[in-house]
């Protein structure tokens, strides 16, 4: 009997041991790798939400690699605001049972000066939120700023910088349409923000989130 | 032959003329009024939106009467706004499911001088405009003044008045919750309009929904 915790460092016996093919053990260290260190690929879906054009964005993610899912602009045919809300919900509903994001990102409210605009915003942000929560999936908020910051390093950069980095980043033949653009900066955003905040300890990590607008 | 277009007013036969049992002719009669003149039973859901608080609120109408079928608020659980405006697609979704209304009345966006508040609204009220399109109704929308109107006869009404003739109108022992109320009202206005417009002719009826922001 051994000493309880201690661990088995004796070589197996040559005899028990049967000998392993190579692909076999390959496999078990790619499986184990997968699950201890290389965080998984995750699909990330964008959204910047407008009541005539709602962009939306889907990468996937995995480690410091980004690659072009799906995107494009949603433009809700009929002439009242109810009808293009619930065209925003239907579409977005179909765009997650398309692709099966994992995780999404919508951006953050910017306050408006003109409340008639604030007011048709909301209805189209509360369409795309209800298309989300609706489907499972937890939303992640970030404000223009915090968008900029993360694909350009300048919270205060120019449109055509986002896009370019957008299509850089994701090696796009060219530049998506603004609003797909943004929608996808939103999703590279979040994962270079959940990547940070998988690097940084329990605590820190969870007053960071709440700071960061996670809901 | 008879000429065109004359009527054909010559008294039926009284060989060809079978005697009709009165109960049968009753029953034709009453039939032929339900199909052309009695408006029949409707179930209105009126929703006045709001992040915090959604009011909603169901009458059965039939004709001049109307009756109260359950009211309430709907008050979101959860510290973000993306968690209650689901919550709030998803109470209403409830709340359709089980009383199953015919047609619903939305209170029409008022404009607000505070953008940050518009945006708030808009977003509850984008959720319930989905909830309520997602369920297959039609949804009418009337602003407070054209409420008030319909409820008091006079669009700048105090709030109090509106509860007090929801009250009366609904036969309720005591006024119900100023957002049931008002959800109420809506529901009430809305059974006004429609039967209003029913008596109007074909071509004024069309014009009228247009300028009452029937969607």
């Amino acid at each position: 009997m051994r000493p309880s915790g201690a661990a088995d460092w004796s070589f197996p016996s040559p005899v028990t041991r049967l000998p392993q093919p190579v692909s076999r053990n390959l496999a078990l260290w790619t499986a184990s790798r997968k699950l201890f260190t290389v965080p998984r690929m995750t699909r990330i879906l964008g959204i910047d939400p407008g009541s005539r054009a709602t962009g939306y964005g889907i990468v996937d993610a995995d480690g410091p690699a980004v690659a072009h899912v799906a995107s494009g602009v949603i433009r809700p045919a009929g002439a009242s605001l109810p009808r293009r809300v619930a065209a925003i919900f239907r579409a977005l509903g179909e765009v997650v049972a398309e692709h099966a994001p994992e995780e999404a990102a919508v951006e953050a409210v910017f306050v408006h000066r003109n409340a008639e605009a604030a007011l048709k915003l909301g209805q189209a942000r509360g369409a795309a939120l209800c298309a989300l929560l609706e489907a499972g999936l937890e939303v992640a908020e970030y404000n223009p700023r915090e968008v900029k910051l993360a694909l350009v390093g300048n919270g205060a950069a120019a449109k055509a910088q986002v896009q370019h980095m957008v299509r850089t980043l994701l090696a796009l033949e060219r530049a998506p349409e603004a609003d797909a653009a943004d929608a996808l900066a939103l999703a590279i955003c979040h994962h270079h923000t959940r990547a940070t905040l998988a690097r940084l300890p329990a605590g820190a990590r969870r007053g960071r989130r709440r700071g960061r607008g996670w809901r």
